[in-house]
C-alpha cells in the first residue's frame, strides 16, 4: 500500500519524530520541518498528509506554540482539520559515547559537560543533584540536538540527557535509563490532516493506526476542538458560551486561552470537549450555530478518537 | 514615612524591577529574589512586605511560572493575597557601551554580538532582520543579564537588547529605542501581600500607589482572583463552576488551567472576575461557598483595583 506522509517538528529523533513512529509505523514516511508553523503549513499546502504536534504535558501543560497556530487569528490554516491524538511517555536518558562511561559502572565523573534542552534540566533534577553537581551545563535547543552535539564531540567526554530514540539516531549508548523525577511524565500529541484531501479521508488516521500492532485500544470516546472569541465583555459572556458545550451534553475536557494578536486582553478560547458522536457533521454544526450567538469566530476544528488510556495505567 | 519592603524577579534591572520601580516609586526598599517561587516565600515568610511578579503579557500571554505558585498545589503560600497589578508597556533598546557605535549614525556594523533574552529576539525581529543579519546571537537569562556581559566586556563589539532602564542601571548607551516590531507589547503584574501582615494592611498598595505622582487614575473596577479543581469528570462541571460566577454578577476576565501536579490530565483552573465590590468579605465568602458545591480546593485570593488602562489608550 502506498505510504502516507507525515511531517513532524525536526530535529530528527525529537519526542514528536517519536511520537510519530509509534503513531504511523511504517505506514508513513516521515519528515521534519523546523518549527511549528512550518508544521501546520505543510499540512495546510498538502506538502504532507499529517502532521503531528505537541498540544500539552502531563508537567508543563500546554504547548502554547501549537495553541498559538490553533488560535489562527489571520486564517493561515483553513484547511487544516485534527483528526487524532497521540500519547508518548517521556523517558529521559543519559547518553554518551561508546566507551565514554566504563561498563556496567556507574561512576559519571569522567563527564565534563552536560547538554540538554532547558526544561529537561528541570525534570532530572535529582539525578543531575546525586551525579552532576558542578558539572557545566549546555542548554540546547532540542534533547535530540544535544545528543547530536555529544555523537560529534570526540575530544570531549561529554553528555546529553535525551531520549533512547535519540541515541540508537545519533549512535550513542544508553548509560542510565529513565532519569526523570517524575514516573509518567506525558506529551499529547494532536494528529493533522487536510480537510480537502481524498487521501487521508479514504486513508484515515483511525484506520492507520488500527493496522499499527502496538496500539493501544481506544476508548469508546471521542474528543472535539472548538475555539471562538468573546462578543463582548459583558458579565458571564464566557459562561454563556460554555453553557451551549453543556446543552449539548458535551463535557469540557480542556479550557485554553490565548492573546487574539488583534486587540490586547481579548482572548481566543481553545475548548476540548467529549460526546459529540464520531459522526459528528451535524452535531457539530449545531454546536457551533448555537456558539455563534454568544460568541465569534467559532471554528470547529474536528473530531477524533480520545486515545488517553485508561486512569487505572 | 517608614519604607515598605518589596520583593521582585531579578536580576536588578529587570522588567520585574522597572515593574516594582513605577508601581512603589520612592515608597519602598526594593530588593531582587532569584525565582519566583523565592519572591512568593518572601511574603509567605514576611522577609517583605510586598512581592511583584509577572502574571501576563500582552502578546506571549499568560506566565506560567506565576500561575504554578497560585495554584498552589502543597498549600505552600497559604497566607499569601493578591493586593494589586501593574501594567508596564515594554520597550526594547538596542545597547552598547559609550563609543561603540558613532555618535548619531545609524551603522550597526561595528556590532559583531548581540545578547539578549531568547523571547526578546522573536519580539524585535523585524529591526534585526533590517540591521543584524548574520550578526553571531548569545542567549542569556534575562535582557538585564545581557546588558550586564556588554557593559563588563571591553574587549569585544558587543551589544544588548534591553529596557532602557537596564541602560542605566548598567551604564550603557541607549543606540537606539523602541526596537520591537509590535507597540503596545505590555506585562501585567500581581502585587503579593500576606495576608497576617497588620503593616501591609495599614499601608495598603493602593494607599502607596495613590501617593505615587506618576500613578494613572484607577478605573472605578475592581478584579478578584480565584482558584478550583472540578471534582469529577461530569459533563459540564467546569460550565457549572462559571454558572456560580455569573449567578453572582461576575464577570470572568481571565481563565487559565494549569496541571494539578497531582494527578494527570487533573487541572487547576485560576478564574479572574470582575464585579465584586472593595467590601469584599462576605461577598467573597458566598462565591467560594457556592462553587464549593461543584468543585474543590476553591480559594479566595484577594481583590484588588483595576490597573488596566482606558481602552481608547
Amino acid at each position: 500500500m502506498e505510504l502516507v506522509s507525515t511531517t513532524f517538528l525536526g530535529p530528527i529523533a525529537s519526542f514528536s519524530h517519536q511520537a510519530a513512529v509509534e503513531a504511523f509505523g511504517t505506514s508513513a514516511k516521515l519528515f521534519p520541518r523546523p518549527s511549528f508553523a512550518d508544521a501546520f503549513a505543510a499540512v495546510q499546502q498538502q506538502d504532507a498528509d499529517y502532521a503531528i504536534v505537541p498540544v500539552e504535558n502531563s508537567t508543563n501543560g500546554s504547548v502554547v506554540q501549537t495553541l498559538d497556530l490553533l488560535a489562527d487569528p489571520d486564517g493561515a490554516y483553513q484547511d487544516v482539520q485534527v483528526c487524532g491524538e497521540h500519547y508518548l511517555t517521556v523517558h529521559h536518558c543519559l547518553l554518551a559515547r561508546k566507551g565514554v562511561i566504563p561498563a556496567g559502572g556507574k561512576d559519571y565523573s569522567a563527564i565534563t559537560k552536560l547538554y540538554t534542552h532547558p526544561q529537561a534540566w528541570g525534570q532530572c533534577e535529582n539525578f543531575l543533584r546525586k551525579h552532576f553537581k558542578g558539572v557545566e551545563r549546555q542548554d540546547v535547543s532540542s534533547t535530540s540536538k544535544g545528543a547530536e552535539i555529544v555523537a560529534k564531540e570526540t575530544d570531549e567526554p561529554s553528555a546529553a540527557i535525551a531520549s533512547r530514540f535519540a541515541a540508537e539516531t545519533h549512535g550513542l549508548e544508553v548509560v542510565e535509563e529513565n532519569i526523570e523525577d517524575t514516573a509518567n511524565n506525558t506529551t499529547r500529541f494532536l494528529v493533522l490532516r487536510n480537510i480537502q484531501s481524498n487521501r487521508t479521508s479514504q486513508r484515515s488516521f483511525d484506520d492507520i493506526r488500527a493496522s499499527q500492532a502496538a496500539s493501544p485500544g481506544p476508548q469508546a470516546k471521542h474528543k472535539t476542538l472548538i475555539t471562538f472569541m468573546l462578543r463582548e465583555d459583558a458579565p458571564g459572556a464566557l459562561a454563556d458560551a460554555l453553557l451551549v458545550f453543556k446543552q449539548h451534553g458535551l463535557n469540557l475536557t480542556s479550557i485554553n486561552s490565548r492573546p487574539s494578536q488583534k486587540v490586547n486582553w481579548k482572548y481566543i478560547f481553545l475548548v476540548e470537549c467529549q460526546g459529540m458522536s464520531s459522526d459528528k457533521g451535524d452535531a457539530a454544526a449545531r454546536v457551533v450555530a448555537d456558539l455563534q450567538r454568544v460568541a465569534e469566530a467559532c471554528r470547529y476544528w474536528g473530531t477524533w478518537t480520545n486515545r488517553l488510556p485508561s486512569v487505572d495505567q
